[in-house]
């Protein structure tokens, strides 16, 4: 049908009309009285021009855990340039809906190879409300439009395999505090379950993690996240501290870019590592891929989604890693949020991580879904469908001057 | 002398009490009516309580030039950090001085490992003004302050081996203009040039290097810079037209992390390869000088010390590179102005880029100097010496509010 592919030339093309952003801040912890970093993050709302259910379609984005508000590159680089583009630079041939890849172009051109942080945050949240706008005008979940648009045709999964994230370190009754946590994401239906580790003593981390293990039913449904903290040494006592402890995954064992103390700390660890959530190109992928000293059949990639550009860069970093023999159920997307719900159910990706009690009220899942044996469904309103999750969609909706309807 | 580094308990410790901070539209062309990509740089001023000459000691920074503006995360991010912190966190153990290394620090702080993109210039805009303002409190040309501090106690170089920069492509009249630029900046003193390439097809770039090397002294005064443009199939198509060109050197021939496309090409290119302005952390330099296939006795690094999160950022790359077996004349640091003089003086790198007729005003060097048979000598003024640069001082000191006095 090649009349599909052909531009319109009297037809009114769709636009994006207004962006909005706002830094707010997040905590890794459910109890506010802990400081937490002064960790932020970006959220976004994103007007679009095109009306459903009487109302312009709003998409909705944030950055992510993580890695920091990003609303100065947002509003001095980024919105100006979707806002600026016209006509099918942004949209699809029809002119009816917003072509997300069309969007990702018009948001990084003139930007220099290499620099890869920070703006690619920036581009990565605008990029999650350019998809949650889009998927809401075609007017269905986001896991089936990109499936559509992205999946090779393949069919989304119903239900993707899930974990618990979070057992961050406690300033008083660490383990303790922990063991309820803990507990209490066993108690929502989570049978796997990460903590941190890294941030004090070795003999600290391998408590944490013999506390947490005694409350699984498998010492393997436990993965310990030791957040890029540990330098040369530290990675290869904790490897060897830790191989025989059975772990489900090592996670972040030393600096993103040491790909050569990750080498060593591989051939002295036994179990599955974990890397790439603080990589954020295809370019960095390809040199994890390379010189990392990782094992396609066994270890684990954590990119994330959105801090990797979004979701068209994500998908780039799918296909080097593809080409470098990885499987697709090696992903395990960073982030515990309702995006990489739908990734990975549409990608056909290993799993998804989920944050129950940290980064409220952007981690956990839509009201009243729960996992079921640790597997959860994206939700099924159109777009992301973060309108499911009362507290986000009360801040989203407050950026976009929505009424909130409870 | 213990004394010395004893903190002054009941002594006042000198603090930075204002920053301010401006997006300022930069161009490649001399000619304001060509366009240059909307390319954008920020500007700071920080002011310190500190008073010389009656008036509040003020240093100023700037993003040097390819890598856009970074307002937002100077707001929001990193100059809250300098102004919240206090006492020793910033200040020498006397109170009485910046102490630039605590500084980066307080900056620093709570950022995590990876994603050294837009942060590294927001932080290195910060530190050039940091630096700036210490010299001028210590009333000390900044090569001086910088021997002192972080040279080792090596001998500062009076002059210094520079060469112009330049060379972007023109819209129309190309080889024309393009001949115009390299005469004048032989006109200026310089002997040895740099132009881009990589913008067009291949014969287009030979042709602009056949007609630049023509006005100079010999064929191995030019040095040409593709800019990152190429893909690995061009790459190694150009290393084979220009190998037989004998260039000064041959610059950023691919993606900066392709590392692989790279190496292959300093196996089939005869002369010197530069690389490095696109890479801006020691963990990156470290992966450059271990996979990229360089030679350290024969090629060009070219780490810009402002993108490189400041100037304690570029020494940890030299160490890095030191440690490689790399000699400190292989740094020829990007960013064409005058901080860099300073830097190549007190570190004895190889020598320096300026950028006569590029990037007004921040490109050029001070008023009334000029090159003496290709090498030029930093400002004697206290700091950095931009008060010797009227068109780029007139731009700072109404940012501070100063008075311009001409």
């Amino acid at each position: 049908m090649p009349g599909r592919h052909t531009s319109p030339s009297n037809a009114r093309v769709m636009r994006i009309v207004d962006v909005r952003e706002r830094s707010v801040p997040i905590s890794r912890y459910n109890d506010p009285s802990l400081p937490s970093g002064a960790l932020t993050t970006s959220i976004v709302a994103l007007t679009t021009d095109v009306v459903r259910a009487g109302k312009p379609v709003v998409g909705y984005g944030f950055s992510s855990v993580g890695r920091y508000a990003q609303g100065g590159l947002i509003r001095e680089r980024f919105a100006p340039r979707l806002l600026a583009a016209a006509g099918t630079d942004l949209a699809n041939d029809a002119g009816t809906n917003l072509d997300p890849f069309r969007a990702w172009s018009v948001m990084l051109k003139g930007e220099k190879p290499g620099g890869h942080g920070e703006r690619c945050v920036a581009v990565g949240t605008l990029d999650m409300a350019i998809w949650d706008a889009a998927a809401k005008i075609a007017g269905v979940p986001l896991y089936r439009f990109i499936a559509d648009v992205a999946g090779g045709g393949r069919t989304p999964d119903a239900t993707i395999a899930a974990y618990a994230g979070g057992g961050y370190p406690y300033p008083s009754d660490d383990l303790a505090r922990l063991c309820d946590e803990v507990r209490a994401m066993l108690a929502q239906g989570f049978t796997h379950v990460k903590i941190k580790i890294g941030a004090g003593p070795l003999e600290r981390d391998v408590e944490r993690i013999e506390a947490v293990q005694a409350l699984l039913a498998a010492p393997n449904h436990l993965a310990a996240d030791a957040m890029n903290a540990y330098d040369a040494e530290r990675c290869l006592a904790a490897a060897k501290a830790l191989r025989n402890h059975h772990l489900w995954w090592f996670e972040d064992i030393c600096d993103p870019l040491d790909f050569e103390t990750q080498a060593a700390a591989v051939d002295v660890y036994h179990g599955a590592i974990a890397a790439g959530e603080a990589l954020f190109s295809a370019a960095e992928a390809k040199l994890l891929d390379r010189y990392g000293g990782l094992r396609p059949a066994k270890d684990i990639l954590l990119f994330d989604p959105v801090h990797t550009y979004g979701l068209p860069g994500y998908l780039r970093i799918i296909q080097t890693m593809e080409d470098g023999g990885w499987p697709r159920s090696a992903f395990w997307p960073h982030g515990g949020h309702l995006f990489c719900v739908h990734v990975v159910s549409a990608l056909g990706l290993g799993g998804c991580e989920v944050n129950p009690f940290s980064f409220a009220p952007f981690g956990g899942l839509a009201d009243g879904m729960m996992p079921q044996d640790g597997r959860i469904a994206p939700p099924q309103a159109p777009g992301i469908g973060f309108e499911t999750k009362t507290d986000l969609h009360a801040l989203f909706a407050l950026l976009a001057r929505e009424e909130v309807v409870r």
